[in-house]
C-alpha cells in the first residue's frame, strides 16, 4: 500500500434509485468522505434488488479496487439480499450474531416494540464478517476482507449509514491507508462563458504542473476546481496555492469567491463591512435579487428594501419614473433602468441601488428588443449608469442569469473595476 | 423489442462525482423519464475524466443493455474526453458538424461573443453520429447505434441535458420501444405533513388496486406519486384515474396540482381566469413569492407589483404602516402583518394582496417570537385577516416554506376553502 494511492469503489443498491424516486445523495456524501482520506475513488454503480447484479457488481468492483463500499439493501424488509449476496462472494453462510440480537434487543426496548419476524433476519450475519455497530438503527455494518481486499456493507437508510461511516468506517479506512493526501479548491467565476474563460487562463500544463482543473459551469458562472494529490498536506496546499495564484493572476476579476460562496454573500459581506446600504427596483428579476440577498443571515443590517416594479403603474408611481419616459423610451431601456436605479435610490436613501428591466419571456420578445434582453441599472450618491445584457435560456434561468450579473455588477463597482460587463 | 421491456444503462462522467462534489442529480431526472416510458434502468455507473474507463464503460454498458446513455464530458474544455471516447468505441473519427457550427455561431452572435479556439473541437463529432440538437448551450447531444444498440451522449450541465432529454432523447425512445407501459402521476399537496396525509387517504390496499403509491417529501409539501405498469395505456390510464379520484376523494382540499406544477402557477392562472390582479408586501420571505409569482411566463397580466419592506422605516414609509404600531405590537406581529397587506392593497388598487413578517433566522429569535415564527397577512377589498404559523429548518428553508403557506393561504381563499393555515 506504499506509493500508490489506495482506491475505492463505491455501489449503492436499490430499485427506488434505478426508478428515479429518490436522488441518491450517499454516494456524494461516502465520496467526499473518503476522497478526504486521501483514498481514490474510481468509479460508483447502482444496481437494483436483484441477487445476480448485486453478486457480480461486488466480484467486479474487488478486482479492481481495494476497497469495496456498499449501501443498501439491508434493511428489513423483503428486498434484503444483500446479506445473502456477501455470502455468494465470500462463499460463506449467515450465522446468528449475539451482539447483533442485543443492540435490537435493546432498541426495541426503548421504543416499547416486541421482536418481530423479520429481527430473526436481521441478527444473521456471513461468518468471518466483522460487525459495525449501528448507533441510528437496527441493521449493523458489516466488514469483509478478501485477498487484502475490503467490502463494507452499510444501509442505505442516509442517517444509518453517517452514522456508520463517522464511527466505523473512516477510522479504520485511515488506519489501513498509509499516506496520500487529496486537497481541492473552487473558485466561483461570472460574467465569463467557459470557453473565453478557458482562453484568458491559458496554456494549463504552465498553470498546474501536476494539479488537475476542471470547468464546472453553471447559470450563475463557471466554478473552476482545483485538485490536487501528493504524500504530504505541506507538498499539496502549495501547489494549490500556486495554481490559484496564476489562475488569478490571468482571470482574477472575474473570481467572486471560493468554495460555496455565493455573489450575494461577498456583496453583503462588502456592504457589512463599510456601513453601506442597498436597495433593489426591479422589474424582470421580478424579487429573486431582494430574495437573494435576504437569503444571507444579517442582511437586515444593510439590505434597506426592494420594490418589484412589474407593472408600468408602479414604475411611476413607486419608483417616480416619468410617465412619458416609459412612452418615448419603452419600459425595457437603458432610461428607464437609470430612472428606477434613481428613484428607489432617493426614497430609500440608499448607498446603493440595483434595478433591473428585460425581457424574460418566452412571449414578448421584438426583432429590437429580443427575449433575454435586459437593462441593469446601478446608482449611487454620485452617478448612474446601465449596462445592456442578453441572456440565453428559459424565463428562469433568464431572471436567474440577470439577478447574477446585477449583484456582480455592484461587486465589481464596490471594488472600483469597470462597472461594464 | 417484443415480448421482453428494453433495458437501459446510465452512465455519468466526471471527477467531481467521484470525490462527491456534486450530487448527482442527473441520473434520478433520467431514470424516472426513461422509466417513465416503459424502459428499464438495469444499472447506473459513475466514472472520473479517464479515458479508458470511459470507453471500458461504454463497452461494459453496450454489451449488457439495449441502450446506453452518458452524461458529461461534453464541454468545451480540456478534460472533454468523450467524444474521444465514442470514437475509440465505434472505431470511427471526428468530423466538421456544420449544423453544429451555424447552431454555435448564432449562438455567439446573440451574446456577442467571438469565436474562440475551443469552438474549433466542439464542432467536431463522431462520424455517423445523429447530432441532437442542444437549445440550451453550445454543445450537442450524440446519438449513435451499433448492432442494433444505441449510445447516446449528452452534457453533464443539467438544464442542458435536459433540454436534449425532453426535446430529442425521450421521443426517439418511445418510438423505439413497444410494449409494457408504465404510467405515472403525481399530485401535489401543501400544508400538510406526510403522517396525517397517510391517516387522511386510509387503507391503501383499497385505494391502490395494483398501482404503487409514494409519498415524497419536500419543504413545499408532500408529493404523492402513483404509479401503474400494465400491457395496454388504456388499462393503465383507467387506473391511474380510479387511483387519483379516491384520492382526491379522501384529501383533496390539500391536492393543489400535479405533475410539476407549482403553486404560483396554479394561483397565477386562478387570478388570470377571474381577471383579478396581485400585489405583495414581504419582509421575512425578502422577496421570494414576488419571485415565484413572475416565474410565471403571463404574470405580468395580474402582479400588480411588489414591496421587499425589510427596514422598519420602508414599512412606515412605503406600506404606511403606523410607526406608533410597529413599537407597540412589535415588527413580527398580526396587526403589523395586517397593516402590510392593506397597506400595499391600498396603495396598488389590486384585487388581493398578501404579506408576510417573521424571524427567518437563525439569529433574531426570543422565548415569545421563535425564529420560524412567521405571521401571513391576506386583504382583498373587503377584509384583510393574518394567520400565525411556525416553520423549522434553516433561513431559507423558513422563507421557502412562508412563501408557500402564502401562496396557499390565497389559493383557498380563491376556492372558497377556510383561510386558516
Amino acid at each position: 500500500m506504499t506509493g500508490r494511492a489506495m482506491t475505492a469503489e463505491l455501489i449503492t443498491i436499490g430499485d427506488e434509485l434505478l426508478i428515479g424516486q429518490v436522488v441518491n445523495t450517499n454516494q456524494a456524501f461516502i465520496a467526499e468522505r473518503v476522497n478526504g482520506l486521501g483514498i481514490r475513488i474510481a468509479r460508483m454503480t447502482t444496481v437494483g434488488d436483484d441477487l445476480d447484479a448485486i453478486v457480480a457488481s461486488f466480484a467486479d468492483g474487488m478486482a479492481r479496487a481495494d476497497v469495496v463500499l456498499v449501501t443498501g439493501g439491508l434493511g428489513p424488509t423483503h428486498d434484503d439480499i444483500t446479506r445473502t449476496a456477501v455470502c455468494r462472494l465470500l462463499d460463506t453462510d449467515l450465522v446468528v450474531n449475539e451482539d447483533v440480537r442485543r443492540h435490537i434487543e435493546s432498541l426495541l426496548a426503548i421504543r416499547n416494540l416486541s421482536w418481530s419476524h423479520a429481527m430473526d433476519d436481521q441478527i444473521r450475519v456471513p461468518r468471518a464478517a466483522t460487525v459495525l455497530p449501528n448507533p441510528a438503527g437496527t441493521a449493523p455494518g458489516l466488514w469483509c476482507e478478501r485477498n487484502g481486499r475490503v467490502l463494507v456493507v452499510m444501509p442505505g437508510v442516509p442517517y444509518e449509514m453517517k452514522a456508520i461511516m463517522e464511527g466505523s468506517v473512516l477510522p479504520r479506512l485511515a488506519e489501513r491507508h498509509a499516506g496520500r493526501v487529496i486537497i481541492q479548491r473552487t473558485l466561483r467565476t461570472t460574467g465569463i462563458p467557459e470557453s473565453m474563460l478557458a482562453q484568458q487562463i491559458g496554456d494549463l500544463d504552465e498553470v498546474l504542473e501536476t494539479a488537475r482543473l476542471a470547468f464546472l459551469p453553471s447559470p450563475r458562472g463557471v466554478r473552476l476546481r482545483i485538485s490536487v494529490e501528493a504524500s504530504e498536506r505541506g507538498t499539496a496546499e502549495a501547489l494549490v496555492a500556486r495554481v490559484e495564484g496564476r489562475i488569478r493572476a490571468r482571470a482574477g476579476k472575474y473570481i467572486y469567491g471560493t468554495g460555496d460562496q455565493e455573489l450575494e454573500e461577498v456583496v453583503g459581506r462588502m456592504l457589512a463591512d463599510r456601513g453601506l446600504t442597498l436597495s433593489v427596483a426591479e422589474s424582470c428579476t421580478g424579487g429573486e435579487i431582494a430574495s437573494r440577498i435576504t437569503d444571507v443571515s444579517g442582511s437586515s443590517a444593510y439590505f434597506e428594501r426592494g420594490v418589484v416594479a412589474y407593472s408600468n403603474r408602479s414604475k411611476v408611481e413607486v419608483l417616480g419614473v416619468p410617465e412619458g419616459l416609459i412612452s418615448r423610451a419603452g419600459a425595457v431601456s437603458k432610461e428607464v433602468a437609470e430612472a428606477m436605479a434613481r428613484g428607489i435610490l432617493e426614497r430609500s436613501a440608499s448607498s446603493f441601488a440595483l434595478s433591473t428591466t428585460g425581457i424574460a419571456g418566452p412571449t414578448g420578445g421584438t426583432p429590437g428588443k429580443p427575449v433575454g434582453l435586459v437593462w441593469i441599472g446601478i446608482a449611487d450618491r454620485r452617478d448612474v449608469l446601465a449596462v445592456k445584457f442578453t441572456f440565453g435560456g428559459s424565463r428562469s434561468l433568464i431572471k436567474e442569469r440577470a439577478s447574477q450579473a446585477a449583484l456582480e455588477l455592484l461587486r465589481r463597482r464596490l471594488l472600483g473595476l469597470d462597472g461594464g460587463g
